[in-house]
């Protein structure tokens, strides 16, 4: 390594900034300030922007669920201890007024001065527009997320008019991101860029078509206007979609009127691979470039194998994650923009292997929730109402943040509240009016009656609920439990069929149908509801059962994959995986679609809901492969809440060798498999390597213990290099 | 009289707009325009601006409750059948899309031709900052409150994509008030202003004391500012607290730095007489001026009599009512500035013998409830949730408008569901932490336990929840007819004490206290709960009782004289009118006061919550004479909702004449009355004339009856005039 060498001036810069800070920083000893706001409120705030962004052909097009709105009014407290005096200052988003021990200061005061001992500051804050924020900066007194916010302080006045502090009022701990400097302020807050050039251009028909190279997102800049008239933008994920003016799904029109030539930047973000420009007749354009738009984020996460498609795949998976990853996890980048829960509930398992950033998780599980009271489920969908639920353990599971499952406790309660007010007569949900049931996009799927896919996810949240409840030490635990108990005894006694050794799709007026789908049968396994006969007979009746109608898109291969890797299959997963993510990238993928279907041929591919290109072509829901390579063949899970304990089952499926990397809270778990060695690294937490070989494995400070024949586990510690020696036995 | 002329150009211009709108509106015959909204969200928008205005000593003061805020997407529409094609033109606060019958058209039309026959048109609108809203103009389509509107347009979308109308979502309503064209944006709203000049001015210290000659409102005006420094205003509803640089209630600093002579307008709004104005050495002034800012509002009411002085009273209380009826109905102008409930009730009743002025009252009610979920009580105060439902059943009596009733009456469910679960054991009310029991200011008044008071205000709440749900034909209207029939006798089994003839104030820990206070009895008299005898009894023991502790506050001496009134003592009640707001002319009032207690001095008239100037000499609630010369002198009010029919039953208390206008939905009740002879006349309705006289009344087309002894009863319908001989019976 040599001593790095600034490239230039921008650099440079960064340079002096972050010495200076370290400078700052050592010298004063100061806390460190973060802006801090309701909590959720900042997201909800935030989503309303996003989620408002969709256009189709340029034609403004809002979601089609009730959007929230953040508190106007809040008020912040903290009580500091201090050993010295010192001078605070005070920036808020908002009018604001600011209480030292109880009483208000005169005007709005932009530095107060704290006397040394024991003070309680409060700021109160409205904004209408913006989310109510401050950010307070002293040197031990600053804002953060231990200071409590409240949205209703009910300060209890009594017949003297005097404030006591006998108030019915919920504090909560405050929200806040990364916004920590005061001119960072929320409200400002806007995604990175950063310049990129297209890499080629061809003239067609009375435009040229602009090739950026692969699929990407972000700002068109237009150089050299001139003229008086309109300039045409159509954007394409594909070339044909680019040079189809009339049926391209996203478009603008730029109003030039200009004697001089000048460059524009548009104001509106897009997707795109290619790009056709058509101006009017009196003007003219040179070229367009753009600002790549994203947000910043470490790859923590790597895969590489012996297999080059399978590394290939990793990367345009990980692509489709880098662009999907945004001011929240969103579905696709071309047509909704929007969160959509089932959608988010799968790129927080990849993110858990990729970026193992926990804001995005929290950003996006508080927008999709928003505000009570509930009055729909989320996204108007139940499936996606249940996959909230879902999420919040898995959080729990790979970060161990207790604090965020008490903040969004009290709306999991509610959600849920409004869950069980709409069973139907057999205690089964079943979708009443306004309400979406979804599970897939697939032909023929039947919707009605209570379908047993509903219904599990009902009772994996109701689940989630009891261990939330647990965690918590809530009294609602056992009731939570007792209502899942009783709803999965009802699941198996209303729709497993003994017979076709399988659950059925769907119960009508209390009749089980005999209809089997992959749904229900794959999740029962990787909830572990099935007994191994079960199953076995699940994987060969439905799973590689050819008969029972295929899945098509990404979203369910998801988990039709993760049940099958569950079961040990990952070599048949292997294979299934290179077919289906290889044969988009041989069909010039350069991001995972929103569906697939092998059988369909050139252009068709980019149709969907009955427009030609209407299909996604970059869906967070297409990059499973980092979740399972990750998970299934790196073998890498919790097993103890935020990786204090973990295990390692790597699992080759037929590669020679594979290596990578898992980021856990504190560092990361580090692998290299092949058929003969293995070598672990995990910066904390203390797990098992477990391992099929035909001999003892062996190695320096490797002590295997056999579980059964030709499985041994290992004990790994933390910060410790391992190389372990064995001989793989297959599955 | 003469023909009108113009005084000035602004006025000309006036009748110009006015003649060319006539025109307009007569050669195109077209429907009328209005902006519209989700109904309560504009009413929440303003009333968040306006409660957040308050400052004391230039600090931001703000409500210590929850403020909500309106939704920011909200989908508009409304069917049209058309003779003929038109073009509709499109304004919006916000970003917005357009469909025709289910289709979206590009971009952001402005002018949309829609073709002959039926149509559907749907308007989507997103807005942070401001209220999604729009104003739609073609010949026979134009936006009103017949459109409907929602905020979650939960459109179910079935595996095609395609969107269908098999949703659940609830369709309103529109909101709208009165701004009728395109340019008058709802999120421009202003109250309007005038210049008005200062009437005397002294130098006092190193500045000048200016006295506007009465109590005020409005923005000051700074004239012939220069130099470098601060002008500070110290403002005074007495010229004490002007002159009280330290503690006067409000002041301003403003900065000056001009080196030429230059004028400023302030941008916050007070209240005032009295302005001290003090520079800074550096700094010159040469005067103020004010715009007086106000709710253009028609005084449809009247009163006047052979009492000089309560003629007097009676305009003040009209002076007092257009300070505090502004862009709601607030208590006083100089502090708070906020939406009080229980203030705001009075203001209601006020109202309907004032301005009758619909849109206020449903401005100012929808604004107290504010958006679901309920957490707290209205203004966190238990009465003052109760007056909140007593509002609405008052307002449906006074107008007739169902309309209101449909929209507010889920919210009035929700509300009444977090008061019938906050019961205690005996299934009484009683504070909880966070409420606040207020009653009234009023020394050594116990709020322990269950109140009597409160119980009785919740019963009426019940009653008037069954009234609403009977007339929407609600299931529901028997459940609270029961609930109020079961609590109206639990409130006589613990509280009444036949020994004492009058209701006891408390009950702790289910034991009655033997306490007696007004508050309970005299509003169980105007309830009507009493019999007779038990009246009979309130009366003498409790409301003629000088050892019960007399009431302070104008606010409960409103309903002290109500009850009173109800019983027949209008000679008492008129010099306890006349003592008492007569007290606070002699003090010099210009408009009434928060409270008087005529025992204090001085400025000790002015001193309230522990600060010299704590107290508002301008407070909506001390107009009540306004409402009980209306209802209980001139004696009319309405029989059947709206005034379609109605009962007048004068009585002079003691006046040799009086005359005046009662206002109804479609114009007036005119009445003269002397001890001989009574003119009536009614624009609509048809009512009953009540006169207690020695003989049979006559005159021409008069029917009088005999009801019993010396009280007769004429009919009179609407459109006539009516001159009634009698003889004046005393009561």
């Amino acid at each position: 390594m040599s001593v790095y060498r600034p490239k230039n001036r921008i650099q440079l810069l960064g340079w002096l900034v972050l010495i200076l800070s370290l400078i700052h920083a050592t010298s004063f000893a100061q806390n460190k300030a973060t802006w801090i706001w309701y909590p959720g409120d900042f997201e909800i705030w935030l989503s309303n922007q996003m989620q408002n962004r969709r256009t189709e052909r340029a034609t403004f097009f809002p979601p089609f669920w009730r959007m929230d709105n953040p508190y106007v009014l809040v008020d912040f407290h903290k009580v500091f201890d201090l050993k010295e005096p010192e001078d605070v200052n005070i920036y808020t988003e908002g009018q604001y007024n600011v209480k030292l021990d109880g009483k208000m200061l005169e005007g709005y005061p932009k530095t107060i001065h704290v006397p040394a001992g024991k003070h309680k500051i409060n700021l109160k804050v409205y904004a209408q527009d913006r989310v109510p924020a401050i950010y307070v900066q002293g040197k031990i007194i600053v804002s953060d997320s231990t200071w409590l916010v409240t949205n209703e302080d009910k300060e209890w006045i009594d017949e003297t008019g005097k404030a006591s502090d006998q108030s019915g009022t919920t504090w909560l701990q405050a929200g806040s991101w990364n916004f920590e400097s005061p001119v960072q302020r929320p409200s400002q807050f806007r995604l990175a860029t950063t310049p990129r050039q297209a890499v080629s251009r061809a003239v067609k028909g009375k435009g040229f078509l602009v090739d950026f190279g692969k699929e990407t997102f972000g700002f068109i800049k237009l150089h050299g206007l001139e003229g008086e008239g309109i300039v045409s933008l159509y954007y394409g994920e594909s070339e044909e979609e680019a040079l189809s003016t009339e049926s391209c799904e996203t478009l603008d029109r730029v109003q030039v009127n200009s004697k001089q030539s000048i460059d524009s930047t548009l104001n509106l973000s897009k997707a795109f691979r290619y790009v056709y420009v058509e101006p009017s007749a009196q003007t003219k354009i040179d070229s367009i470039s753009m600002l790549y738009e994203y947000l910043p984020l470490e790859t923590k996460g790597s895969f590489r194998s012996s297999d080059e498609e399978l590394n290939r795949i990793w990367d345009v998976g990980k692509y489709t994650m880098e662009l999907t990853t945004r001011e929240f996890f969103i579905d696709g980048i071309k047509r909704d923009r929007w969160i959509w829960s089932g959608d988010a509930y799968q790129s927080y398992l990849m993110n858990y292997y990729l970026f193992f950033d926990s804001p995005s998780v929290k950003r996006t599980t508080l927008a999709l929730r928003g505000k009570e009271p509930v009055s729909s489920h989320i996204n108007t969908i139940m499936d996606y109402t249940f996959y909230w639920f879902l999420g919040i353990y898995d959080y729990y599971l790979y970060t161990g943040d207790k604090t965020f499952i008490q903040l969004v406790y009290p709306r999991m309660q509610s959600l849920m509240g409004f869950c069980l007010s709409r069973r139907n007569k057999e205690g089964f949900m079943e979708g009443m009016a306004g309400d979406w049931v979804f599970i897939d996009w697939a032909e023929n799927l039947s919707k009605k009656g209570a379908l047993s896919f509903e219904q599990l996810l009902f009772c994996r949240s109701l689940e989630t609920m009891a261990l939330c409840a647990d965690l918590l030490g809530n009294e609602d635990a056992s009731k939570y439990r007792d209502e899942a108990k009783r709803l999965k005894s009802k699941i198996f006694s209303q729709y497993w069929d003994a017979d076709k050794n399988a659950f059925v799709h769907s119960s009508i007026d209390g009749k089980a149908s005999d209809h089997v789908t992959r749904y229900t049968n794959m999740f029962a396994i990787f909830f572990d509801y099935l007994t191994e006969e079960q199953k076995e007979g699940v994987k060969t009746n439905v799973l590689l059962n050819q008969s029972v109608p295929k899945i098509t898109t990404p979203y369910m291969r998801f988990y039709e994959l993760e049940a099958l890797c569950a079961m040990g299959e990952q070599t048949y997963v292997l294979q299934e995986m290179k077919n289906y993510w290889g044969g988009m990238l041989r069909l010039g993928a350069t991001s995972f679609w929103e569906e697939y279907n092998p059988d369909k041929q050139g252009a068709e591919h980019y149709a969907m809901y009955g427009r030609p290109f209407g299909k996604s072509l970059c869906h967070a829901w297409g990059a499973s492969p980092i979740y399972l390579l990750g998970k299934y063949y790196l073998g890498v899970k919790p097993t103890a809440p935020g990786y204090a304990s973990f295990l390692i089952e790597p699992n080759l499926g037929g590669l020679d060798w594979m290596e990578g990397k898992v980021p856990t809270p504190s560092g990361h778990i580090e692998l290299y498999c092949s058929k003969k060695e293995i070598k672990v690294k995990a910066d904390a937490g203390n797990g098992i390597l477990r391992v099929r070989s035909k001999v003892m494995p062996y190695g320096k400070g490797i002590k295997a213990v056999e579980k059964s024949k030709g499985l041994y586990e290992i004990e790994i510690l933390s910060n410790t290099d391992y190389i372990i020696n064995y001989q793989m036995l297959s599955h």
